[in-house]
């Protein structure tokens, strides 16, 4: 930025390079919402007011503009895409930032697959800004790709585009003061270092904010959000594809506390993305349920920006950068032009700048696995083994004990009484490890599917009704390098693929959007019942959410934190 | 602070070092006034809500507790004594940080100046956090004892005191994009950098705010303040002793923008501050004038700690400093127990923590005026001169013309006719440089006052109704190293001595508002009008303020900018 020149444009003594006239400001810093024309130097706002001219002028005609929209936690793997790919599909919905946590990424490829998404980020329009992962592994009862001590997390200090320290989720942790725990609190002792602690409160709630740990986005209920606001936790409202949580936090919000509240999407996969939207979406909602717009407009900007310390956006004023949203109707906000560091990069929906298409060929594999050493026969130690109880649209499961079953001393699959099997395969260093159980809730009645995306270790995740169709599935994601797949006996019916990470496909969002329904298609073909079997199958293997879950290492008793035996 | 030993106290697993029972809770976070305990570790709040014991306990029995207050922009220098000093007359007032300009003391010393008053504040209670003096000298029409360019300044930036840029006065110079303003700010560009722009508006208000500078404390109407408002500015809304902005600026407050307001009092004297108080005071007057108490203590507390990013305190919550005011009435708080760090420093207004007394005889003498060489004698080169009108309560001035009497041809005081003549004498390098003229609207009738204190550049002022008076005062502030003094002929009436710098005393602040009480006094005796001829004296020599001005370089035509001769 050449200040000189922006002071130039200020004054009105030279011309901006660009003027947008007859605006509504959706003023988010005065509350106020006033007509004015808003004259841009380069990449910030220089002047706003009357009485400035353009190199080029653009009439709104009345339009509101408001800044453009933050979201203040997402991770960028549960689109399926890349963050450059994200960011098209971001920025025309009025999204010019976000702040990511490349939780997963860094949970099969380290610091390696961080840096992937700092050195593709900057191919975005979006601005993207990274928070470091604070607890890869989750814990110590799977096997993930890496481990990201406070020493590893140091090295990300450096790079201009990393915030802070993303959502600690480690809350018993911090609570007690574990040391490798407090040693990544210190490395981030300057920066906002985001938190993430369902259901704590009282005590521990007090323990974990007096860290330093300074927000919060797993609130479910506003008496839940009351504590943690009055404990100092700025709270992030949260509406993902998993975990909707946004209508019934709304009604914490007021004028005396609504400048601790942001918004965030934490995890939405594309088709909600390319159907509902993004942050856009949430400012909608919080509007139609009777949230006064700019109110819901500054949880998705200002509000975001002074928890991270961005001065320099958030806001429609001179001498920030003219990240703007240009909208008709106040009631349901919806971007009509996007501007960009003073530049128009989106209208009516579509990109109005051309971005390279990426290449991703040159990544490693990361999908170790032998396809013709699977084997998920289970020798029948008993009759009487623990089942994952699976419930639709929840994190949590049941932990059920059930007969299972036996043909020829082995233990099988019983479709019929919905009791599948499910497998999890170590996938990072090919060691061959697998863990072999039992579910309930998938409603399966024949094949399997299978997916690398398994929060947090993202293993290789296999539920079916026989061996042959688990093995199906489970090679074709690994012949992908990672992925989502639905087999049939022998057949391969339909395969999502996503090699970058076994998270993420280098393709189109649009593209990732239809394979991800012709996948949920064929899976209910076959009987299966929830809205999202793959999703819900990604947190059986979910170590760190009650109470029964499986991960490579075999059945977790996530209560007593600990692996037990199969059979009973 | 020990993190460890914090989380274990919250936790509730060992006692509080002190708690504090059956609080009212003004939580500024959550918008709220809640029943709480207070569990305090060392320094800092480790817990909030029930259940705590703590190795000492004080029950306050359903009294309200505040975060400290935080004064967001003040001249110590106005208070006429030390940081160390102040600190024992804010603190019992329940101020517990304070953001100094140590503009003043600059324009005497320069850096050495801001180094004193850096090592002074060590010895304070009060966390006194430094800006940056960014306008030494205020102009080249003054002799300043100092000049400070970018460069200079740029050394405070490692002092862990210093925080960044102070009010940046010569808006004409950030407007016009002048380079040694641009250098200033580039050099503090990751830094706060707060604003000083009176009756800025349109377009140069854009440019100014543009300029990354962002806060104003010189609002005088609603209209004004919500155009800086808009333009993105923060504004301290202001009462000083010369300048009392507030009750006019109080009804632009709303929910929807009162995160943008804080408090400050920019200069305030001892009598003021012992007798109304500091930013206590402004809460006062902000509920009286009807603010909700929240609203008001919000001004006062976590905004002022967010606009300079002090994340660890402005608000009473788990992991943030424990300063803590503590009053029993709503409507009028007044402080009755006052925490700093954790330790209860002020308890009914007089301070619990003895402080060391100090002594100040090793700063070197600043006042550098051969008494025997003064002479005030004007050559009557005419007999219509260009006369100062002092204006009752305002720091501007008129520009008048008058017939001056003339004696043995030199142009002589007419006290019958309300003229006084009127000599700044450059007191910083012993130069014997005067500028002379003359000036009504003070009053006296006979005898002279003379200061050093008269900003920016604080050369001694005299003022006198007989050239023998005007020596004498001005000897006698001379000898006492600086400060201000009343004198009739020969006769050396009262003298406050400010041998720091001829801006401060080393004594106790009960003692300065005596002194300044028997000068007051003494000049009303002989035919002072004003409430305060002293203060009125320190502006007529601020050639930055329309309309006629005197320095020791001659008479200030303000609106040209440049120095005119005495004589029409």
């Amino acid at each position: 930025m050449n200040l000189s020149r922006t002071l130039a444009v200020a004054r009105g003594d030279e011309p901006a390079d660009l003027l947008l006239r007859n605006a509504r400001l959706v003023n988010v810093l005065s509350g106020e919402i006033h007509p004015a024309d808003i004259a841009i130097a380069g990449p910030v706002v220089a002047g706003v007011g009357e009485g400035y001219s353009g190199r080029r002028e653009i009439d709104l005609g009345g339009r509101f503009v408001c800044p453009g929209l933050l979201d203040a936690h997402v991770h960028i793997e549960s689109s399926m895409v890349t963050p450059a790919e994200l960011s098209k599909a971001l920025v025309p919905r009025g999204v010019t930032t976000i702040v990511t946590d490349p939780h997963e990424i860094a949970n099969v490829m380290g610091l390696d697959g961080i840096r992937f998404m700092l050195a593709d980020a900057a191919y975005a329009v979006l601005d993207i800004r990274v928070n470091a992962p604070s607890c890869v592994p989750a814990t110590d009862l799977e096997t993930s790709g890496a481990r990201l001590e406070a020493i590893d997390l140091e090295e990300l200090l450096a790079e201009p585009r990393v915030l802070g320290l993303a959502e600690v989720m480690n809350f018993p942790g911090v609570v007690q003061g574990d040391e490798k725990v407090l040693a990544k609190l210190r490395a981030f002792r300057d920066r906002v270092k985001d938190g993430h602690c369902p259901g704590l409160t009282g005590h521990r709630l007090s323990a974990y904010a007096a860290s330093g740990i300074s927000s919060d986005h797993e609130c479910v209920t506003v008496e839940e959000a009351r504590e943690k606001l009055r404990a100092g936790l700025t709270l992030f409202l949260r509406e993902a594809s998993n975990a909707k949580n946004l209508r019934d936090l709304l009604p914490l919000v007021t004028p005396a506390n609504e400048r601790r509240l942001c918004l965030c999407t934490d995890d939405r996969h594309p088709i909600d993305l390319l159907e509902e939207g993004s942050i856009d979406h949430l400012v909608r909602v919080a509007i139609a349920e009777g949230v006064d717009p700019l109110t819901a407009i500054r949880m998705a900007t200002l509000n975001t920006a002074e928890h991270y310390r961005m001065d320099d956006r958030g806001a429609v004023a001179p001498g920030r950068r003219a990240d703007l949203m240009v909208f008709s109707d106040l009631a349901a906000p919806r971007a009509e032009m996007v501007f960009a560091s003073g530049e128009l990069v989106a209208q009516d929906g579509e990109m109005k700048v051309k971005t390279l298409r990426r290449r991703y060929d040159h990544l490693p594999r990361t999908v170790r696995i032998d396809p013709e050493s699977l084997d998920f026969a289970i020798r029948a130690n008993g009759t009487l083994a623990r089942v994952i109880g699976a419930i639709p649209d929840q994190l949590i499961t049941r932990h059920l004990t059930r007969e299972v079953p036996v043909r020829d001393g082995f233990a099988v699959a019983d479709p019929a009484t919905d009791l599948l099997k499910m497998a999890v395969v170590e996938r990072h260093h090919g060691t061959g490890g697998v863990g072999l159980g039992f579910v309930s809730g998938i409603g399966l009645t024949r094949g399997a599917i299978a997916s690398t995306v398994a929060h947090d270790h993202h293993n290789l995740v296999v539920i079916g009704a026989d061996d042959e169709s688990m093995r199906t599935a489970a090679r074709a994601v690994a012949e992908a390098g990672g992925g989502q797949a639905v087999a049939v006996g022998e057949r391969e019916v339909t395969t999502l693929r996503l090699p970058i990470a076994g998270l993420m496909s280098g393709d189109e969002i649009g593209y990732v959007r239809n394979d991800m329904r012709r996948l949920l298609k064929a899976a209910h073909e076959n009987g299966a019942q929830l809205r999202d079997p793959f999703m819900a199958m990604s947190f059986l293997a979910l170590e760190v959410i009650p109470a029964l879950k499986l991960t490579d290492k075999g059945l977790v008793d996530v209560e007593r934190f600990e692996v037990v035996p199969l059979f009973v």
